[in-house]
């Protein structure tokens, strides 16, 4: 009977990268937020100190950026699985790594009705993300998108729910329906076409939610992973996090007004939370790739 | 000689709104963040907590709500305007009002290649800024807009500058800049199109940070507020705060690589911030408009 | 073959309550965030958005407020299971019960050299926190606390760790090391004096962290899982995510200075993120107690 | 008639500094966020993007660091003067400088009984601040306090207002009342004991916030600025922005219940907020002291 290290990873956490591709005057550019994290064999600094197996948090951000510097850094999967593999294969005591990359978007500024060869602005808040682990010779891709901010200004209905004695919430067949997604999906294998299929799933996700006539956040959180699931067969499963923003109908009775859904106050906290997986029953679990990541 | 209250003002900051206007299924949305603040004769509450004059900032928040129904909110300055007016109209010991307004921008989410009726995304964190100042007649507008981030990949240099004892920084004829606009112009009266001239004005700073080669941010700063005053006669000075998002270039010498402008860190803090009106010089200062907001 | 449904839940996130004990004039408050989230038998919500099953987040933000009434918050731990425990009673559909809470910190006010009676001041950024899990008629308390923020000006060295071409980072036998503490430790049973095992674990942490001469943040790490073990035999595990907020020792021989660790830049991002779980090697693991926390 | 510019200003933002006394074995630390600001003769570099009088915003960021070793940093009002003089007494173009500093506080960890010599936990999330401004030979300080949140349980009452037809709030006799304080107060001179009135004006304004009975918030703004003039000859004027958090009895009628002034939501937004300056009637004003800084 004793005490022991259990599991532990260690790492460089949010490296900010933008590279630029030069290729030509009309310039590309990717802009990154970067963590990797090892893990191995890492007992002795633990237990004693000794760092004769610890490849420096330092020595990884700057793996980081000479690898992007060795070959364009691609799609975000692709980066991180090189990274990863990197670190496995060049660092004897690490058995395993943990990649997450977020992509932050940005636009062409439109000058004379034509996007600006090399200036741009940030598009939305929204972004790519993708959370690889590398296990041995396994390699697990889930890739997501998070702060995609969506709202339903009608078609969203909620009643004949329970009620109880702290029940004061009325039924409406007309509610504002606003969320922020957080999306996690993971592939099946990582031969895979990432950008279009992250353009297709992200478009499906979108179209699914504006055309699902609502009556619970839970539904409409279903159809959206279902019908991924139904045009990806790469996909195995997908996990959603939804915050229920709410938008409460402004009590105008006392001003002497009548307010038919038209005036709203949007609300900070608390907020509802929906949190499911949408996954094919007939695919394996995968715990080695969702390992430190949110459950949803 | 003794002591006394000096200039005050109170109110309800950040009552988020949010209107829809359903006069057909295809429905359209404001998302406002406003904040209300009277001006006027309030010693009695400072001295003595008497309250017989202090319009109660939930009345404030109420009517914000209120105001919203009765008429629709239109554009954030004419809706500034109004509620400014009747906290002034309405309650005697109020002498002057500050509405502050931020709106947030929501794009249709397509569907089958056009915009869904009711069903939106919210774009780019950007958002469009008004700041009302209501001082018995006169009547104050000074708009803007924030987070607006841009980045130039190439067009920008910085040399030429001081050396002292305590100069690191090497010049380069090729750098990114990047920067996170915040910017306030003030109209010089109130005839205005506010949503034509908001529109204007922001595709002006744009395509102007674009198209100058830079060699400084001060001068990209002059640039794109002169470019706003020549094209606006309708407004009186522009003030901007721009904040130098540095990128710095990765020194890749001790990894045996050469980085030729492509690999950048994106450092938070801390960061350089350039702060600066650009006005006519044939119009007079307005320091009522400008009381208590930043001056850059 | 299908698309199911996989784990989920929902509930009410962030209620934020203030209770005021007014027992006698000497007042106490207790100043909580609550999140609930029920898991069962929800399918119908999903896939049809029948919510006969679904007790409305609204009702358990409602129930949060009332059980506060019915009777004194008390302890975290208590509080918490005593709401997990009303959903699983009262809503026959509901199986299992994650219920969250962060506490945050007041003390009085000194008034002529002792605390006021019902004046008070927010104390430190830290939170005490809990995540209880009922699963049936099992119960899990994890513990912990997070934004704990500590900095040793001395007594911390890192070198001896392996060097490839990526390296540039130097050695050291004299740094700054600092931290913010998120720790999480799971109970292994209820029978628990809440307060008293907070206070002791949190001083032994401290403790721990101040004596330990260290030659990696994880040997810190390490040190302050085995303190909390040795001396609280009713923890059975800890986990602790503890980023290296890097504090740079600053150049200054450009500037004919030599800066004999007197002078430091604190660095925000990247950082280093060192994660790790200290545990007894004769209990059994739980991953219920921990399922939707973060692993580290 | 043309378009020119004016007032502006440029430097550097959120410089990150600790600085250690290892005068002994049981140190000190410093741990500030310092902000240059220098104003002057920049027309060239606007107008033409020529930096010859330009001082980088990299230099002053250095100087910062190398002023903090050249001599121990001190009080930040003494180290925000330093900084300012040095640039003016520099750089020719440079004929004024806005300093502005925060602090941030530690405690030593306590070990056996007394605090460590060498190991710190950072103690609430308030900061101390000061806004210097040199504008040739003028010296102004304006000193204050951020962040520094406190709450009574009782003795505050809100009664007497006006009421409208958008008025729904009921009055009381017995409210929580909260806030965060931030305050600024401007030094007539300085040749002042800087951390000893700061202590004092701190510990003052919180004796004046817990004994005073309030009536509304604006009563105790004029109180706490009324007694740190009264106690402080070397205070011109204090400035105090006070959002008003507010915390709503839970109406618990609805359950059967009634709620005694002990269950409150906390709510984040809207909030109050109110804004006032106490100030002697026989002092100048000094708008140099707060030109760009916040009015309230």
């Amino acid at each position: 009977m004793g005490i022991v290290m259990g599991p532990n990873q260690y790492g460089k956490s949010e490296c900010r990268i933008v590279t630029i591709n030069r290729g030509s005057s009309r310039h590309t550019i990717k802009d990154l937020n970067v963590s990797t994290a090892l893990r191995g064999d890492f007992d002795d600094t633990h237990y004693t100190g000794d760092n004769a197996k610890v490849l420096p948090t330092d020595t990884q951000k700057n793996t980081v950026y000479g690898l992007a510097k060795e070959q364009p850094v691609g799609e975000i999967e692709d980066f991180a699985v090189r990274l990863g593999r990197h670190f496995i294969d060049t660092q004897e005591p690490v058995k395993g790594a943990r990649i997450l990359v977020e992509e932050y978007a940005w636009e062409r500024i439109p000058v004379a009705g034509t996007g600006h060869d090399h200036s741009f602005a940030r598009s939305s808040d929204e972004k790519r993300t993708t959370a690889v682990t590398i296990d041995g010779s396994e390699t697990h891709v889930v890739s997501g998108l998070k702060d995609l901010v969506v709202l339903k200004s009608t078609g969203s209905e909620f009643w004949g729910y329970p009620k109880d004695r702290f029940t004061t919430l009325g039924e409406t067949e007309d509610r504002i329906l606003a969320t922020a997604v957080t999306a996690r999906w993971r592939y099946l294998h990582t031969d895979v076409d990432w950008a279009k299929s992250f353009g297709s799933i992200r478009e499906t996700m979108l179209e699914t939610f504006a055309t699902t006539h609502s009556y619970a956040l839970q539904q409409s959180l279903h159809e959206m992973g279902k019908a991924v699931l139904e045009k990806h067969p790469e996909v195995a499963e997908v996990r959603m996090s939804l915050p229920n923003k709410h938008h409460f109908l402004v009590d105008m009775e006392p001003f002497g007004m009548q307010n038919e859904n038209e005036v709203f106050f949007a609300a900070d906290r608390p907020y509802g939370l929906i949190e499911g997986t949408v996954t094919r029953d007939d695919v394996d679990e995968a715990p080695r790739a969702w390992y430190s990541l949110p459950e949803f």
